[in-house]
């Protein structure tokens, strides 16, 4: 991907591995954003794969075996977000969604075939400035087998896109629209089965500026949740397919942060580090598709809220959990004085002791014994 | 039913067809908002239709032959909505609520015996000022079999009005009491088994209005959002009975806004038009009796939230997604600068795809291409 | 547990009834609060405590006899708050958490074996003010089986200082923290099965006053509200042991305020009373650990709403319903010119008429038939 700063330099931003034969496409156009992506394949009939309903029983599900993956890693590097505006004009901003399915695993033995924006969940962080114009251009993968789209909380138009952007595999579209009001947006696909789309990966955000800009932080760190529904059991090895049924009754396998179970953190993916005394923002969109996430960071509080992406509504202060709601963001902000993980979590607390749910924050620095004293006198 | 405008004409409302023998009452009194209504039954011993669990499995369950209709649509007419207050000084509103319980269509051949305040789902929105005196009068028709009453959130009393108002069928009882705080409020049936009340439709709004009255708009429309739970599969043909195991699980069949499945929109009763540039207010009501809405307006943004109706708050603005709980309401606006279907939904998706919740704003006019371009150059 | 209050006098506080021999400790220190406590028993090995899953079907679940009870109340006296803050410098408060695992009643005939910070749910309400420092030790009584901890939303520190007070049975820990912003804020025990131990009644409330400290009002309340997840049906008398697979999938056999069905109000514990034209403040937690409460109080109206306990954030006004997250508090105002039992639920009504959800303010005085007339002329 590559994005135009306010400068005029192009950066070139590959953060995913992929095993798979097809190469994501990285093409940029001056002073744009061009987001790269994935496939399509057949069309809305065979859009659904039944399964029996399979609940948190004792006894496993039968699965087949675990699927060679086509990408190593599928959880978006949280620090892969474009750089802050400072121009103060509006501008066109080209953005270029891929849909790829790939199989990868959830957790180790545990393969899912996702659907995703560019092989990554969450999908490419948009980043506009309001009053810009945003040309996109979708394109489904000639490897997948379903049919894509894309619809924007961000975009006053048909489905939000969706109504114009349908792809079939090996298809692409493209449309043109204003940013109109500034906050943190959701986009996701949105066929038929947009739930199983959504659940599948299918969601990013994108982020629209107020012509101000937002204030300098430290660190920008971009995350995603959703849930994941399945006819196997969490934890059970082998190859999971979608359950429908489990769906319609909002009953999750997993329930996940960045597409995988506890995959941002010194325990796998360390990439969000900072220093005491520094800030950080956080941008976290829910895909849902259907439940909301109790967003609450461990050891720590949010400093400032912006529920539900409204940034130009008054922001809450010194909030301990907020909600996010599915199809919705937040923006949020906060620091430590001491060194901690600060675990970002669905205070549903099921969610991370049985599902999945976690992201670590991982704050470097001096031990600060006035705030925190573990071995007091 | 009959509202007193501010020129002190009356106007005559009669928003839903009936095949019922029963007349809907339409009395009204100068000066006064007069709601007409139902019917009531037996006592609370008879109160509970206990059924087995059927959940979303592939199987069907046993249901009866779906029954003849009492009339042809449930649903609230959403811009069935008394005029906006003009006047300075308090009033005495005279409002009649008839409990009716009638069978009607959840969709094409699915039937279901609801219970309703006057005979519509959402009951009748009453709008009030601040510092009013409501008159109400409940009656409960003698061809009902079930006890009734009614809590109203805008009360200051015991249970809300609920332990003044209980009417078995044939009866009538009447309270008055006054409105002190601005907002728009739920009431809803509040016997001991009220949440079989509330998710057979017994719930509606009441609209506080501040002094000052509120911003003037282009148009409003009422809509409300509950679940219901059934002893059978979403959309299996036949007469659904009423499942108290389902409900204790939070498990419903059917997610509906106003009370059927895809009611309101171009799709079936197109009562929500409005053009391009216009301004609408959308007062939507959840009587649960579980499940919160996560509102969204695919292709829009709410402009301006009062985030569980509470009008004396600060609105929160550019809110894609905003919660509104069981038993709470919002107050939100809207514009469109494109023609578009704004679909209003519950953005837990699968109550969308699989559960019947969806309202459509018809917005009619012009294209923009600066806004939105399906076919750019 | 001993209080230090403004002017220096202790005030001994002893609310709960016990007939288990562990005597809970009451040690205070000049100039702090002092807290009392509970136990602890083996390690994580033997934390999980499986059972099938029994779901809301009308076959009774095989539950062993119901056990004798170690406490005839497990449910905290809502009127147990430590005085307002008067002071206007810092001060180091000293708490004593003790961790007890008791049985005790649900309902009638309905035991299960609670875990508690000192005896009683929601555990004990600390108050300070920001800027002070607590000096915690937390207790495991060594009469328990499981390890606890203790994260308070509270502290800037590893866990929440969960990872620093892990104690077995009969262990003790310390650690000193300060308070750098107000709220509300909940405190849990977090070990690895959290969830668990949540849902069995490890949570409480953490004040941190503002420095200018809180408007006075005429009663303070602190209430808690929590999830129970069995091996038995609502209600089914006997002994119920935990249920993993029921917690995984979400689905409550109990939604509690302060423990016990029905527990506070003129119904039981008659302990939250007031005056017409009295003002109270409700200090609100949620545990969870997965369900959020819809807060609204029958026959009134929040008229202060402080979201999520976030008291440096513009209170929101008139507000029917609220949303209280797991993990998460409010602290919401209300008064009422007429007298009547104010019934405070979670609008998730199914919760009130089939979980045990219920606490009753008891507002007594002289009826004002201008605001409330159940019999108009």
């Amino acid at each position: 991907m590559r994005f135009l700063t306010q400068s005029g330099v192009e950066d070139d931003i590959m953060p995913y591995n992929t095993t798979r034969r097809r190469v994501l496409q990285t093409a940029g156009v001056g002073g744009a954003a061009a987001l790269a992506g994935c496939t399509v394949g057949s069309g809305p009939a065979n859009d659904v794969r039944t399964s029996p309903v399979q609940f948190q029983t004792d006894e496993p599900a039968e699965l087949g075996d675990a699927k060679p993956v086509d990408v190593d890693r599928i959880a978006a590097d949280p620090t892969d977000i474009p750089a802050p505006i400072t121009r103060s004009e509006p501008a066109t901003i080209e953005v270029e969604l891929e849909t790829l399915e790939l199989v990868a695993e959830v957790e180790e033995g545990v393969t899912f075939t996702y659907m995703t924006f560019n092989g990554q969940i969450p999908g490419p962080m948009i980043r506009t400035r309001v009053g810009d114009t945003v040309d996109l251009t979708i394109t489904n993968h000639p490897d997948n087998v379903m049919p894509h789209n894309v619809d924007f909380h961000a975009v006053r138009g048909p489905g939000g896109g969706a109504e114009d952007t349908l792809v079939n595999p090996g298809e692409s579209k493209r449309i043109r629209f204003q940013v109109t009001y500034p906050g943190l947006f959701i986009y996701h696909c949105a066929v038929p089965n947009l739930d199983y789309h959504i659940s599948a990966g299918m969601f990013g955000c994108i982020l629209v500026e107020p012509e101000e800009g937002l204030p300098e932080v430290d660190h920008e760190f971009y995350l995603g949740q959703h849930e994941l529904y399945t006819n196997g059991k969490t934890g059970q090895k082998g190859h999971h397919e979608f359950n429908f049924a489990a769906m319609a009754m909002e009953e999750p396998t997993y329930v996940l942060t960045n597409g995988e179970k506890y995959a941002i953190g010194p325990q796998k993916y360390n990439d969000m580090v900072m220093q005491t005394g520094e800030t950080a923002r956080v941008y976290f969109g829910v895909g849902g598709p259907n439940l909301f996430s109790s967003f609450h960071p461990i050891g720590s509080v949010w400093d400032e809220v912006y529920p539900q992406g409204a940034i130009m509504s008054d922001p809450h202060r010194y909030v301990q959990t907020t909600p996010v709601l599915p199809g919705s963001a937040v923006i949020a902000t906060l620091t430590s004085p001491v060194p901690l993980p600060i675990k970002l979590v669905d205070h549903a607390l099921s969610r991370v002791a049985r599902k999945g749910n976690l992201a670590v924050i991982d704050v470097q620095g001096e031990e600060d014994p006035t705030i925190y004293d573990p071995n007091p006198a």
